[in-house]
């Protein structure tokens, strides 16, 4: 990882990089006729936040990468079948015992393909929800317009007509903003927080279920391996029968019941926390509860009316900017789905 | 899985599949202008094995297929990390909290991108091993050819002319090719095993390797979204100052710590076999070992004889009719690759 643990510095390679030089790079990463990049994918990350309100701009952007990120992923998920099946049609005309294991790596490999797709599902709930505080963020930007419009009123009325009376209208006016716009400011915060830890943790919680489940099914592509003959012959001499189908059927099986039963609470893969960052990260919490009833003790409000009244679900915020045809049609489309999904039609036909 | 554990038949819905509706399937999915495939990537994949001898075409056409699973991996790999760079940038504007968890957070992805990126280059490792089966297939085919051939003359001239001195020089002739032909079998059988399971040994293990480290890090990202204080604030309320940029850099040596201390030995995702299976592996495998020293007993030849001289690296065969100039090219181009990586340049430029 990066020596200055921030992605907004200059990084120096780390000492084991420096130690450690890197494997061949990839033979696929050269030679391209027309650069690296999709181009379809250059120009939706161009055109995002174009328009629209300025607080939402980078948001915006990032929400589109993100589906650039997306349409990738499933374009791997998709290939990955293709290579799984082709896999299996080469071993078939191999030896038993390759084509019989050709033929499991192939169930494997497939479902890997399937794993990644119902990834790609998952993850965009992270990305709906990341768009959901882009929607906020949209939502808020009139509120802190007008105001900043009234202030600019007065300022100019001051200047030119310092005894108009609509100075006095207009500071009304902007004492009413100011309320309105605290209050959107409050919703923005809260909502970026809560929506920022949603959303990670779906993403985060999707990545380490799909991680786990693709090195369950490593491990019994190793097994399988097992199964095939390598001990070399010598011209004329036959292999023996194979009589591993009982055998891989088995290893398959077992794969399955280990996907089938995998829970988050079992999951294997610890990221526990030194010592160090442990007390760090408590200090941080407690200090945190404790802040939050001092501040309360200083509030003119009585504690019942916290929160009441005051909040709307960001999806009723109005004007964000945002609720264009594509969108609309997107979530429309993504609810049909619910009901008849392209895989499994693809899967009838197959 | 599949309820056949089979590629090669039709697949009936799991149980589990008609019980549970997946989820609502990723919007992303819908509304492509060109279709869902990347139009380089068909193309790719419908011109493997056009050209070259026929034994290796499936084969050829799975090395494409792997070349095209792999560039979309690494569209992946940069699109990953272009998403934790915006991130970070967006988080930037934010208060104090939301921006050093952000800034985190993207430290984490780009890790993310650049394991997808190493991942590639091991993948292309077992790209370019399954390349040398192809090769091995293709340069089995003429010595098929041409004991084909002769047989054909000797059947022709038998009906023509079945007195012919040119018979007897014929079989003569097609014994050699016969003799030929049975080690270039032998020696198909051999290496097409041997490095099927390196091959795909290759693949699990850099699977299995990427995998847990995607998971530790999907934990430790869970632990850094615990610093974002979500408690919601009243209009007005002011949150408490940010203190947990100790914290977050702590969790991220804690998580650099992890990924570099990650061995193989320690891997924690196991993949037990079930008594079953490993009873009837093991048969297999206890089965193969006697079974050959049966066959070794009826052997002619000595044993110190057994395979001297038949064998001739794989890299050795000529005319496999694919050492055609892109493969050279490529070849060429990953050796320099080694010493200074595209990845290497474009850090040093950022």
């Amino acid at each position: 990882m990066h020596r200055t643990y921030s992605m907004r510095q200059s990084r120096a390679p780390t000492a084991s990089q420096l130690a450690n030089p890197p494997p061949p790079s990839s033979t696929t990463k050269a030679g391209r006729f027309f650069g690296k990049a999709n181009i379809g994918h250059n120009f939706r990350r161009s055109a995002a936040g174009a328009f629209g309100p300025d607080l939402a701009k980078k948001l915006s952007q990032l929400v589109k990468m993100e589906k650039n990120v997306m349409r990738s992923m499933e374009l791997v998920s998709r290939e990955r079948m293709e290579v799984a099946q082709q896999l299996s049609i080469w071993g078939e005309a191999c030896d038993d015992d390759v084509s019989d294991v050709t033929d499991k790596l192939g169930v494997l490999i497939y479902e890997i393909g399937e794993l990644e797709d119902q990834y790609v599902d998952r993850y965009d709930q992270y990305r709906v929800t990341i768009k959901s505080i882009r929607n906020i963020e949209a939502s808020v930007q009139p509120s802190r317009d007008r105001k900043q419009k009234i202030t600019d009123q007065i300022a100019q009325l001051k200047y030119k007509e310092p005894n108009s009376p609509r100075i006095v209208v207009l500071e009304q006016e902007l004492v009413r903003a100011e309320a309105e716009s605290l209050v959107a400011e409050a919703q923005l915060s809260n909502i970026t927080r809560e929506k920022l830890k949603a959303a990670f943790n779906y993403q985060f919680d999707a990545m380490r279920e799909h991680c786990e489940k693709l090195a369950i099914i490593a491990g019994y592509g190793k097994h399988l391996l097992e199964l095939v003959d390598d001990t070399p012959v010598t011209p004329g001499e036959t292999r023996n029968a194979y009589d591993g189908y009982e055998a891989s059927k088995a290893i398959i099986q077992d794969c399955e019941d280990a996907l089938t039963n995998w829970v988050e609470q079992n999951a294997s893969v610890k990221s526990s926390l030194s010592t160090r960052a442990r007390q760090l990260s408590q200090r941080r919490k407690a200090g945190r509860h404790q802040g939050e009833g001092v501040d309360l003790s200083h509030q003119d409000a009585p504690m019942e009316n916290r929160e009441s009244g005051l909040w709307i679900p960001a999806s009723q915020h109005a004007g964000n900017g945002y609720e264009d045809e594509q969108d609309e049609e997107e979530d429309e489309r993504s609810t049909q789905a619910t009901e008849q999904r392209g895989r499994e039609e693809e899967r009838a036909t197959a």
